[in-house]
């Protein structure tokens, strides 16, 4: 870092007459302001990246179904993110933090007046917190988007598109903000089981699971799927390597729903606990996969490339609910046991004849049960109790609800499209637009 | 965050001699550095989201084009944005803000002994101000870059090579700069009629939009694309994994695009502002995307996949002349108004044998000039007089000179493929490469 | 800025009882930690961005090979991926930085009861540096993984997928860390040769050239690669798209690779540099991509997609060992020679009947050794001969070890797969999985 000449380019620009800045610039931020500026600027970018992770379920889904189903998945990813981000708006954030209680006034303002106005504090005239709203928003979004994107895998190939994006809305706008406001609102889980779950292992990825069991229940297999005499029919999916970047997506974007979920970076402390989780993260990724790597290989004589992308993303499940406390040693064994029970569960949902396209009830549902329970390993302020009656109280009320609401929709406007129609592919009777129309189909 | 032992391995290289950082390291910034380190950094982590911007524009339009094109679509892609890169640094970045004036010397200083000096400033010794030069070279290359994209896709399926990346030549070192002074270099736009235009609804997106447009009426429809009676026989995109992957990126590139035009972040309030554009950004592209969604079942039966992919982008473009001021309920409304726009215009410019292949113009001019109207709607500062006499000026200049390129283009060397090449595809005529050699074509 | 009203929705929310956050927050950080903020948050940053590059070979690889092979190079790169996670944390990490010496307490410590303990800095009682060791070794472990990902691009479509993995652990674990503390951990080629080498254009890129050149030497070429007479039959890759992809990825996620090398934030020089370190390293890909664009045309008529990727790729590589002290005229220079030496040596070491499937032996190898040289040019701290022999110096040790260990393993297990193996394709031989199963084959 020597001391370098001023380029004459750098000198003119310097000497600009403030283009469009007029007034003077001050530099120096108000000192009790540098925490906000840090802490924001955190969510902004751990948002970003959990955003990304909506592409990364996009492509592994894009990938793991057969290609006359494959622009459905488009179809309904794209759709389902923007209906969670419009829901958690109008009613989902409110929900999550209903402040004084879930009056009609708390939860339902946004449908006011009030909907016309921003989120996020305009200036430092305003009550300064720990960071900005608006940022607050966006980041806590993300996750109730990433919810809804775990469902849309295991429903794939067979349910129709609109009751699938009905039930996206309850889901985004009332079963997750409900259940997440009991940990991260402050409700009775977090206030009288000592609840730990740190970025959302039950919170977020067991949610999407029970509803994608749920649905996977009462929407029944795949046609053609299980056969007589207990035999299973393997679909394989149309493009692993779509499948293989998504999974690389979501392995990204979850440096920053594990890091963000430290929810402070401003100070040493914070920062340096956020950097452990990312360690942490990845290292618990890498367990999973090599697990499921290994395993295949010694129980199928060939490892395993869809199970090795599920056991990385099982890795990742399993280290959310806690991914602070452990040791990098403890964290990679912690993913690796993910990736184990998802190399196990895959054939055990096949012998129950429950049909999860993408394998999304193991990775989500199972490693963030695991996940959950594992936090009682490195965090003294878990209980085992605590985490289990919690697990059971998120379960019991999501299955159910979401139960519910399948069967409601099933009732009134059907959820499974026809045998033709299946047969055939969903892009041509639900969209008719084929995913790769130009390639012949072998 | 309590307090955790310290681990051996910590301590060891705590102890470490200081691996090459020698001397002693001061952690602590002189005060008045502080909003500079964070407003330069924004510039990076913003200017890296709109760079990948590049690689959401090139998947889009592989994606929307037939396998016969792709390689030239990726070729085009590249070339263009590392043209871009060298343009911008040689002669736009001087042109759009040239100092006292555009003079020779301030304009083409980098052709001289001074362009093998660097940008950026070197060191905290040279004359700070509120952010690094670099970062700011960096992040505005990439908006530069992102006009650029916007051309290609219009004019795929029947344009030469060279004769593109010609044009690209003098949109990226003359066009784009000239106009991009005249508001962001503190030219007469801003400084007479109050032309408010946040990250670039006109000045960027409509840019494209307008030189695509003239390519497109000077180099005429593809072969075949308009047949006798008004029949328009439609030509599916190859992969459309590709082109929702493409579309997605250029969400997520988006907050960089818009959150990064804030141009500071060294105050609360301009971090608090920054999110706020984050989350407006988000739902704007969500309204464009569900409006699209709907419109397209209503219309047609059926919702038609890259309508809704082209209304999120067309969202985004809507949000993009003001994202900070709407609330998220106005900010979803201005981003559904541009999915509409979207859905109507598609059609319209078929009907009148303009031939965009991808959509581009219906995304970026139409609804870029949309966005640049609804400044009006939230932000006091406009005047719908100021916008529109902007709009007309930018537009009649952009399509003007766009024109004239192309007409010397197609005078000089021709613009076109021979009928032949076009169908035999450009991808075999011009580069004697196909993008996916070995799949049997349907 | 103007100040904007208060919504409702922000009031109720800054009303909250402080949900879950139950201490109150003071949002002052110490001063003296702010620029240990800075410092890690920016590896935090260019870490997830050198992860990313993994998903960038992962495409790149994938579009260049045939399709027969795509499922084992995705196997091969999330695998090389996860290995390389768990080597350096086991033993890597702490052999690039010994600290008092490579002694077993020092090297192997994390085997013992440490490896249960976290990396990283619990807090601010912590003996405080400049940064958090967690963010530290999450950036370094990425350089390593680096490193692997570029050998399995070189032998992919005839090599065994256990042999490779088994190569990737030696690599990891001790072949790129020995060396790599030679310059970064403060050894000899820093202290005794004054090398220089910022981000690894040697230390990482060349290296992993060297090993990939090891192994395609006693591998040998694909069978009918190499024909009588001289002839050599092209094996274009499968999914162009991708390939493009994959080289946008690397080109973004190098920003991180370049960037966070500077390893400092906590001024206004540090950040300046890097922003100064973001340009440089844009155009240098620039002028790679334009430099094989050109002369592609003018040595063989048609530019080639395939060499504009990799010239982009090899401007890279060549910024690599400065990207700070060239001006941006230079650093465009310093890729498009980049870009240049690909163009001649791709059929250079054909002429060799040396298979390499990607081109990484041209792009990370020539252009890394150019670039190391090409320092030089504009740092007056460089010696060409230091330069030089820790060119060499790393070079005959990376190719030695490299060599040792692809003996041994051809020795005890093959590291080849049977004839009819490749000429089935490695998908069915070794994994049972194809990568496109639907599509047919033309």
């Amino acid at each position: 870092m020597q001391i370098k000449k001023l380029l004459p380019l750098a000198v003119a620009l310097a000497a600009l007459p403030a283009l469009g800045f007029a007034q003077e610039v001050d530099t120096t931020p108000p000192n009790e302001d540098i925490g906000y500026i840090f802490t924001t600027f955190m969510f902004l970018v751990t948002g970003f990246l959990v955003m990304w992770m909506a592409a990364g379920f996009t492509m592994l889904e894009a990938g793991l179904v057969r290609q006359k189903n494959t622009t459905m998945q488009l179809m309904k990813n794209i759709s389902l993110f923007s209906i969670a981000a419009v829901m958690y708006y109008l009613i989902g954030y409110n929900l999550m933090y209903p402040g004084d209680g879930w009056t009609i006034t708390n939860v339902l303002g946004a449908f006011g007046s009030a909907s016309m106005e921003p989120v996020g504090l305009a200036d430092t005239e305003t009550d300064l917190t720990y960071a900005s709203v608006g940022s607050d928003f966006y980041f806590q979004l993300m996750f109730c988007a990433t919810t809804a994107s775990i469902v849309s895998g295991t429903l794939a190939e067979r349910i129709k598109l609109w009751p699938f994006l009905i039930f996206v809305v309850v889901l985004t706008g009332l079963i997750y903000p409900i259940q997440a406001s009991w940990k991260w609102g402050g409700g009775f889980l977090d206030a009288n089981y000592g609840f730990l779950d740190f970025a959302g292992s039950t919170v977020v990825h067991s949610v999407g699971g029970w509803a994608a069991l749920a649905g996977a229940l009462i929407l029944g297999p795949r046609l053609g799927k299980y056969g007589k005499a207990g035999a299973i029919h393997p679909m394989p999916g149309a493009n692993l390597p779509l499948a293989t970047l998504g999974t690389f997506i979501l392995w990204m974007g979850w440096f920053g729903f594990n890091g963000g979920s430290q929810l402070y970076m401003d100070t040493a402390g914070n920062v340096a606990d956020i950097s452990r989780i990312f360690a942490n993260t990845n290292t618990a990724a890498a367990g999973g996969a090599l697990a499921a790597l290994i395993l295949t290989k010694a129980l199928y004589g060939k490892p395993d490339l869809t199970m090795v992308l599920n056991g990385a993303l099982a890795g990742l499940v399993s280290i959310t609910a806690e991914p602070l406390t452990p040791g990098l040693g403890m964290a990679t064994i912690i993913g690796a046991i993910g990736g184990v029970i998802v190399v196990f569960a895959v054939p055990f949902l096949d012998k129950l004849k429950i049909d999860d396209v993408v394998g999304a009830i193991p990775v989500h549902l199972f490693a963030g049960i695991w996940g959950t329970i594992a936090v009682v390993l490195t965090n003294g302020d878990a209980s085992l109790f605590g985490q289990l009656i919690s697990i059971v109280i998120v379960g019991v009320f999501v299955f159910v609800a979401s139960a519910v609401v399948w069967f409601i929709l099933k009732a009134v406007m059907g959820i499974r499209v026809s045998e033709e129609e299946e047969v055939q592919g969903l892009d041509i009777g639900e969209l008719g637009m084929e995913a790769y129309p130009e390639f012949a189909k072998g």
